[in-house]
Parts: structure tokens; C-alpha cells; sequence
């Protein structure tokens, strides 16, 4: 496949500032692969760094964003025979240093070695997908079927992250009570996951009613409107007072911790999945003596994203709904705003490095 | 409702002889229930413990077997609030002594006091269902929804052994690789909790082609007649010669751990859900060496009959198309026969006690 | 062996108010035990419920507190084989109902009818050791050897709850750095399970220099004396800037979970023992980011009451260094207000309802 | 420090033949120490792979065995800033891919691409330790306090096995019955290490009475001599006909893993630590029936060797008392058939490649 020596990619020059440049296209090392990148996922996170480069972040003008993409392989690193040219793929974000004690127990995306030792965090630490061509290291890799497109594989990393926490909680919900509390995209993925996993019952809370209205489509067996019920009195009433076996907060809201340990049963328990930035106020005592325990999650780890792909391409988990919008890469700024502003109901909106 | 105080049940006689004898109703003890039986499976443990008395067994003249049972709640013993009269049930086989070590610890199905200090196992040491009317402590009750019928619901403790036996290896098999050994009752069950647990790809193993057919129906992406191909060349070239995350035994050959243990991946797991008879000869050096495990069950643990009723009542299961074949109460024998026999393709027989 | 109709006990009469009275000696139910008490130790948990009534406390005039005790066994239930009289026994609070959904899964401490059902916790809802005589169900009494005397015994509760705690967190900490947060009794205690169980390091966080001199004489590595250093700091300096494998929060302290959540390594895990009537204010964010997670305890769970036992016995951990005072049954209130006011460096306080 | 171009090395030449030859001193990768080699231990498996090679294993003339080894740093990889020229070390055996699925997830030790793509196991794909200078990636480098001596510190990799056999297993025995079946080395470190993480009773089974009354001095609370007395007799005496909570089987022989099935108790655990290369002939059925389950470590895990530094270092295991003989390596020949011949009561033999 004929690589070009120059491509198009999407350069962080300053605060808030993308520029559409031309660069040299990357080259892989030895355990890489190149991707011709198709598609290219916008993440809150995006937002955040753009606005205010995060630890580890290369400086304006030499750093690429984008963590969320799926593509082409084009190009093998010389040690590479785990794929070849021409696979579809879709790719998580974290490679570990593979040599601290977290990376070493299988914890390679709480790598002790952030941006360092060879551990790379491509669209955080290292060039990422908003470019025509990304280099992965064969670890952060997935092959993809044909069934599944390059948008909806653009958000496995989402997926994948939603994997890791269930399996974190110990991922066997079988007639299990589950809650989620707030329907951004991982919440909504939560809800679906749930239902997969053959929870008996997905409730997602939130407050804005269109996006309730997705999470029932996606399979919510129940939805409440924050503004509307009282959520705990909700879920008490469902169980006998009993209370949720588990409990997904995913709002990152200030008050959904409390709410969370609230909802859960006595032993039961909470996932983390969003992360407020003020200090949460929350009663321990009811968490401690009902022997509740908090779980979180650090990325898509466990090498979640293969089973991601797995179950995607079963069609029990509908990424497609979330995909609202879609851009070229020239337009790249419209599609954060876009993202931003949830404008047109926008949940995920994806950039298209090659047009389309 | 009226409550007869006599009742037909199927009364072990001698070996092989059972007989439909009129004898009292039972009463509920302070945390029992009784049910009014609808439908009673024959299990292959019926065929043994009809032949030559099981341990705990009480003696000929006085000994009604069955154990997989489903009905309707006709009584309520003192302390009893989790049930209502005209509840529809399911129920499991065994009630722990509550106050063993292994029973403390959430194990009652191995507790280590069977048949003593209450302890019970209905069909096998204390009366069962084959009978229009059987005792239940609330401990060994599930609730059924409507949408559930009661010869489905029988074999709820088949699908909830099986539950136990995936939650015991982890219970997350997500984009997984998972062998079923033995297309019986319980090998087509696991094919289908495998799919329903979003296992990448489960290959059904067996002898008889009818069988291996059933199991296509049910979900298995993959069948291996024996008698056609190697199971394990199979296997390992799917595998990309890495072998199979999950290898469940169901078959009881002598010749299948051997073979479980073949299959298996480094590091990967096989759970026993058949046991032969015989001594096993297996490799332990391979075992070992690549750091693969055995688990097994005993019985429906871990209270995972309430997580099968939700399952079948979501539909992600079908365990109708087991059923075969039903009889009245009156001709029980023939139901034996027929599944002992496999006449006319039994796969599993139900006895209705109330006829029908 | 010859038991009186009558004996003394403690009888919580009004709020802060227990009166020596005497009352019926109790009669063991099938199977129950009866138990000479020998020694009763003064919990916080104590000083709480007689001061105001707990849930399911019975009324004033006739209830009988105390749940950290041990004795010799008087009498069986009809029932009973596992003990004999003349058995030297600690014992447990709490005994599950043993047929709700946690109880049956092994989670008997944290019984979802707690006071109803059979579930009883002595000194609790039912009545307990400040008496010369108690019930108590097989379920939760421990055969001791004669090496271990009465005192210490009676203190099996807060080692089997530590040792819960432990398990609970996953039970292996060879070679781990420890922090434990607060000197009290349970505190101190985990400092040496920490050192028992081969943690390299055991760090104690105090604020009074004679209880974490006492931690020290008990092993712990290194104590903290909040006045005087900065705990994180030390914390990170000793591990490297990585954090602690385990942080043990017993203080209780409204602010000492923060602290908890920022000694933690990433993927490090806190365990909290104690806990804070106020609401805590904490970082979620660092908790999230780091996936740390969040375990807690609800009493001595999982049957570690009798871990604690072969424990004690092995003399690897020292109770007897927390016992500084004992009173005899009438001086009772005495010995209450020994240990609130911690009047003479008190640490642990023990009433012997026959002298002594 | 200065590193002479030349050393010496014991070079495998032919089956059964180690000649001490003259060899370029190796090179440190960007991610190795080059470490001055100590002590070097002998394994039983390399008795086994210098008779006949292993997979993976260099050709003769150009292989240095020799896997269990201590030394002090003497050369850092550029990349290296985990240690420090001078440093004291010991060693783990293992290095994976980092690439393979199980590499990912930290089974590192049981890689998929053994022998391939950056994976080394020293002394056996790799240049191992019966040489004065050897090449570790820091992966598999621990530091060791002044307080342990190299020959002890040699004998790390059989620890941390047993520990990893352990930490498999579930890790908390505390106040357990364990059985060990062997008194070879790891056996016997097996019964230290039982006894180090407080379980109540370690019962050391075995054929020769003075291993035997080594497993005495090091800890064993029982010995029994199978030529004396029926094991399986004893241990159900011991505990009440409930059996072993973990019986590890560590002497390979190929009648102990049925010994080790019928001593577990229902839902009992049994780790393979040895591995008969005969097939093994074993009662499946009583091993499903009671739910117990195998478990089986392939060596040094999850990091086990830097917990097993910690433990030597707090002197509650004693691996001294297993060397029994020591050689200069011009002398290696004789150390392996000291070894081999158990000559003179040998365990473990150590090799000195600078002399002494």
C-alpha cells in the first residue's frame, strides 16, 4: 500500500487552537503498526486537554490529539506477524511501560511510568488519531470484523472501559439490579453492557429526558428523571428496600457519589466511571457499616477492548445509536463544538481524517 | 385453598420400582412452604438412585425421588413472608444445615452435614416432586413470572448449576473461546449460557450428530462430531494454537478430562460438570506445567437458581426445546424408560403430577 | 455441672444507666449453648447504645449488652455435637438469619433481617455477656485451647473483625507497605495481623504519642505522629512516590478517608475500619483516576472468629498488651467510664460477671 | 566497576556435558543490569535439561544453564534508573513478551511466545547464571537488604513459586489445615511458607524420615511417613473426617495427586507444585462430586520473587537450612551429582563462580 511521506493532521497550537497542518506522516518501530485512520472519536477528555494540556502532554505546535479511532493497517514493524496490511482495526489508548510493578500484574493502564520508560498514551502522551496516520504499538491493536464500521469501532476504547469495570466488580450479573446514574455515553453503554450481561434490570437516572429517552431505546428497563421521582425511593421500592447490587455513577456529578451509596444493598456495590472535579461529600458511615465497597476504573484495561470488539460484532451492544454527528478533518473544530454544546442532540461525533 | 390431606405420589418401592401410592399430604414446617407440583423433570440422578439407594437416601416403602420440580404455593409455614399462596416456583435441591463451615461461608451446596442437623435434599434424602404436593424451605424457593411455564421452570435447577459452574471459573467470558464436551442436558445448557454471556465462540463436542444438531439450534458457532474430526486440531487452529479459554467437561467420559485438559490454554480454565464413574488418566505434567486449572460444582450453589429464573425469563436461554417428551404421574415408569432410553430422542421427560 | 436459676447481670435500666440485677439464668434452644461467662470487654459500640438505643435494641429493663465475651460451655441444645460441656469457647456477635439472599451467599454479618428471623446479635438485639450466663447459637462460638486465657479471648470479635477486613481485601500482603490510620483498638490490632501476614512494612498514623508507642511495642515499623510529620509525605518517600499497598482508615476521623485515598498507590486499596458520624468530604477524582478502591467491614464476617483463634493461639499477635483494666460485674459502670474517658492510658477494659 | 572482557562460564556442550570455558562477558540491552554473579543454585530441572534439551534452549556449545542466582550489579542499560551500580540483587527466572495476551493481563510467566519476540527465560532460552556475568532485563531483578547473603538470595525463585502457588490459591490461610505432600525443596519451603502466613497445622507427608525431620525443624506441626502410617487416615482423624482445606502436592509423584484429591475437604483446594511425567490415574468423580478444585503455578509469578526478598528478610523463613553444599564452579560437575545423588544428604547445592 503506497504510504504518503506527508499527511494531514489536526496540530494543538495553542489554548483551544487545532490547525489543520501538514506533517510527516509517522513511522513505526519496531513492534508498531501504521493506521490509516477512517474515523476519530471526540472525547470529553478532548475537550479538557485542548483547553489545558494535561501532565505528559507535548507542547503546541508538536502534539496531535485524538485517542478514539479505528482504521487500516498500512505498515508492520519489523517484529510485528500479529497482523498484517490491510487489517481492519480499532485500537485502545494506553501501552504501559511493561516494566513497573503495575504494568508487570496486568494493571497496564495505571502504568507507573506515565509518559515515560516507553509507556505511551497516544492522543495524551504521544501523537494520536486526529491525523490521516497514527502509529499504534501491536498491544494497543485490535482486528475487526467486517460487520463492524470504522465508527462504530472508533468508540471500542468506550466500550472497552465500560468491559473493564464490570469485570472490575467482578462482570457476573446474571439477574442482578443495576443502576446508572447519568446517560453521558459510557452511562449509556452501562445501561446496554448491563442488559448484555443479563442484569435483570437496567435503571438509568439522569436528568435531561432526551437522553433518558436514548437510554431506553438502548435497553433501559426504567428511567428517572431526576427533576421528576425521587431516584433512591425508586430503586428501594423495586428491590423491597433492599437496594441495587450495583450501582454504575457515570454523571460525575458532585452528588451522585452520595446517591450511589445510597442506592446500593448492604454488600453491595459502586463503580465509578466519572470522576467530579470538585470534593464530593458523602456519608461513609452508611458505606462502612452496610459493608458497600467502591470500585473504579483507570482506562480500558485487562485488554478489555478485544472482548469490546467481540460483543460488538455480536450486535448485542449498539454503538451506532450514539454517533450522532460526523465531520471531515478540516472541520474538526465544528465537530468539538458540536460535541461541546450537544448541539443537534449530539452524544458522539466522529471525524473522518480521509473525508467522508 | 383446599388442600387435600391425601395425595398420589411416586413412592420408591424396591430398586427400579416406583409406585403411585396414595399417602398424606405433607405439612410445612415454620420457614417451608408447600407446593402443589405442576411439573417434575427426570434427571439422570433419578436413573441412579432408583437403581441402588444414594447415600442419605431414605428406605424403599417410604422415599418419594424428584428434585427438579416446579409448582404453585398452596401453603405458608409461621415465619413465612418472602412467599404468598398462589405464588408460581421454582425450587433447587438443597437446603444447607446453616450451621457448617462450609454452609457459614455461602457453600450450603457442599455442606458437610448432608442429610443431618437439617439439612436436606429434596428427591434425595427428604421427599421430592414426583407427588402432587412437596415441602419447601423458603431458602430452596424462586418466584416465577408468568411468562415462564412451569416445565420450563423444572429444569431451573439444570440452568442454575450450570450459572454456578460459570461463576465459579469467574463468570465473565466476554469475546471468550469456550469448548462444551458432551451435548447432554447440561452441555446444551452451557452452550447456551456461554452465547448469553457474550462468549466470542462456543464449539459444542460430541459423539451423536442428532445431539450435536440440537446444540446448533441453541447457539453453538461451532459443532465437532468425534467420529468426523479431532476435537482438539480443531480447537488449536481456531485458537491460532493457543487453545480455549473455558473447556467444560459434561460428557463423563473417561477418556473427555483428558481431552478438557488438551484444549485448554495457558493459563485457561476447565470446569467439570460430568463425572465418570471410572478412574481418569490424564496428563498431569501439562496440567501443571502450563498453569491451567480444574473447577467443578456441586449442585445449583450460590443461590444461582434465582439468577436462572431471571435468565429463562429474559428469553436469552430456551430451555423449552429440552423438553421432550411429558407423561402423567401415572406412567412415570414410562417416563424413565423413554429418557433412560432416549426414545424417540429424549433429551429431558417431565411427569405432571395433576395429569396433563 | 450445676447452674443456677438465677444470676447477675447488667441490665440497661435508662439511658447510661445499667444496674446489677439478678434475672432468670436463659435455657439454650436446640441449637444453642449455654455459656459461663468468664470475661466481657467494653466496646465503643457499647458506650453508643446505652447512651441511646440502637435499631433493634430491646427495651430498657430488659436487655442485657455486651458482645465481646468468652467462657466455658455449661449446657447443649438438643442438637448440639460440636461442642461439649466443660469447652472453653469465644465467641461472635452476630448470627445471620441464614435465609436472606446475603446469608445464604455467606454473608451472615451483613443479614438483610437484621433483629427479625432468627438473626440475632447478642449484646445487640438479643441479650449478651455483661451476665454470668449467655445464650449463644453454635454458629458463632469458637472452641479455644488452654493456652488462651479468658481476657484475651474476649477479644476475638475485634481480631476476627480485622482479620475480615483483611480477607475482605484480598488477605495476601507479603512484602506489602501498610498504612494503618488511627491507634485504637482495632487499629493497633491491624498493625499486628499486617506484620502477622508478612507486610514488610506497617506504618501507624496517630495523634497521641503513648498509644503509637504502643503500636510500636506491638510492630509497627514506623509510627507517625500526625503533630509532628506529615503522614503522605513520609508515605511517599518511604514507597518512592508510588503510595501504600494497603491504607487502613480505624480512626474514624471526618478527615482521615481523604488521607486514605491520597497514601493509596495507584491501584492501591483502602479499607476502612472506622467510621465517621459526620459526612466526608473527599477527592473522588484521585480515587477514580488511580482506580483505588474502597473496601469496608461489617463486623467479624466469613467465620474469622475462628481464624482468630488458631491465631491468637499461635502467639503471633498479642491481645493481652490491649487489656489494661478489669473490673468485676457490680463495678461495671466503673469500668464504662475507664474506657470512655480513657482513665489510666485504658485501651481495651474487661468485666468479670464472677470476679475475679 | 571494572568488567573484564572474558569470563567464565559453564558451557553445555553435549548431553550431560558442562565445560567451564573461557566466553565474552555479555552486553546489558537498554533495559538489562549485567550483574556479577554470586551464587548460582541447581534445579532438578536443570539436571533434566542438560541430559536432554529443552524447547527454545540454544544449541550446544553455545548455552549457559543456570537459572537460580544472586550477584551484585555491575552495568546498567541505558534506560535504567530502577537500580544502581553496586546493588545487591536476586533474580526471577521469567521475562515475558510483554505482547502476548497473557503477558498483558500479568501471567507473565506463562507467555504464549516463549522462546520468541523479547521473551527469555535465563538458563533456559537465555544465558543463564552458572557464569561469572550475566544480562537480566530489569523486569526480573529484585533488590536484596545486606542483612540476606547470596546463597540464601539464590534460592529466591523457589520462594517466590511457592509463594505465587499460594497467592493462586486465594493467599490466606490463616488458621487453615494445609498438607504438603514431598519434602523436596519446594515442599519443604511450602510447609515455611504455610506456617509464615499462619495457617494452624502444617502436616508434612513424605518417604524419607530425614527430609522428613527437615520439615520438622523448619515448621512442620506433623510428619508422617508414608511407609508408617496411611496419611489419608491421619488427616481426616486430625480434622474431623472434614479433610485438608489445601493440599499441595509437590513431590511429582504419580500416585500423589489422588492422595492429594482424597485428602481436600468438599470445596477444598489443591495446588500442583510437582508434575509426574507419567499419566496420572485419578478419581474424578469424588473430586466434582465434592467440589473441590486444582490449581497449578508455572513458576515465579505476579512478582512473587519481590514478596519473597521481603519475607527472607524478616527471617520467618529459613532457606539457609536447605543448602547443604556449595562448589566453585570449576567444580560444577561434582555439584550436580551431589545434587542428583542427594549425596551426603544434599537439598540444595549452590555453585560459586568467583570462588569461595
Amino acid at each position: 500500500m503506497k504510504i504518503p511521506p506527508k499527511m494531514k493532521a489536526a496540530v494543538l497550537m495553542a489554548p483551544n487552537l487545532l490547525e489543520i497542518n501538514e506533517v510527516d506522516t509517522p513511522l513505526p518501530g519496531p513492534a508498531d503498526v501504521l493506521i490509516r485512520v477512517e474515523a476519530c472519536a471526540v472525547c470529553s477528555s478532548d475537550l479538557s486537554l485542548i483547553a489545558k494540556p494535561w501532565v505528559g502532554q507535548p507542547p503546541y505546535g508538536s502534539f496531535i490529539p485524538g485517542h478514539e479511532y479505528s482504521g487500516t493497517v498500512v505498515a508492520l514493524g519489523e517484529t510485528v506477524d500479529e497482523f498484517k496490511v490491510g487489517d481492519r482495526v480499532a485500537v485502545e489508548a494506553h501501552l504501559g511501560c511493561m516494566r513497573c510493578r503495575n504494568c508487570r500484574l496486568g494493571y497496564y493502564t495505571a502504568c507507573l511510568n506515565y509518559g515515560k520508560k516507553g509507556h505511551r498514551a497516544n492522543g495524551f502522551t504521544t501523537d494520536g488519531g486526529f491525523a490521516q496516520y497514527v502509529v499504534n504499538h501491536v498491544n494497543t491493536v485490535y482486528p475487526i470484523p467486517d460487520a463492524v464500521d470504522f465508527d462504530e469501532a472508533s468508540l471500542i476504547t468506550n466500550l472497552g472501559c465500560v468491559l473493564y469495570g464490570f469485570e472490575t466488580t467482578g462482570g457476573y450479573v446474571v439477574g442482578d439490579y443495576v443502576v446508572v446514574i447519568g446517560p453521558g455515553p459510557l452511562g449509556l453503554i452501562a445501561v446496554e453492557v448491563a442488559k448484555a450481561l443479563c442484569a435483570k434490570r437496567a435503571v438509568l437516572v439522569g436528568t435531561r429526558a432526551s437522553r433518558l429517552e436514548v437510554g431506553k431505546d438502548l435497553g433501559a428497563d426504567r428511567i428517572i428523571d431526576i427533576h421528576q421521582e425521587d431516584p433512591l425511593r425508586v430503586v428501594l421500592e423495586e428491590t423491597r428496600g433492599m437496594g441495587a447490587d450495583l450501582v454504575i455513577e457515570s454523571s460525575g456529578g458532585v452528588e451522585s457519589p452520595q446517591m450511589a451509596i445510597a442506592m446500593a444493598k448492604r454488600m453491595g456495590k459502586i463503580l465509578l466511571l466519572g470522576f467530579p472535579e470538585e470534593p464530593v461529600s458523602a456519608d461513609f458511615s452508611i458505606l462502612g457499616k452496610n459493608n458497600k465497597f467502591i470500585y473504579t476504573v483507570r482506562g480500558e484495561g485487562w485488554a478489555n477492548c478485544g472482548r469490546a470488539v467481540s460483543l460488538l460484532a455480536s450486535g448485542k451492544v449498539n454503538l451506532r445509536r450514539l454517533i450522532t454527528h460526523s465531520f471531515p478533518l478540516e472541520q474538526i473544530s465544528e465537530g468539538f463544538e458540536t460535541f461541546k454544546g450537544r448541539i443537534g442532540g449530539a452524544i458522539k461525533v466522529v471525524v473522518h481524517p480521509h473525508g467522508g
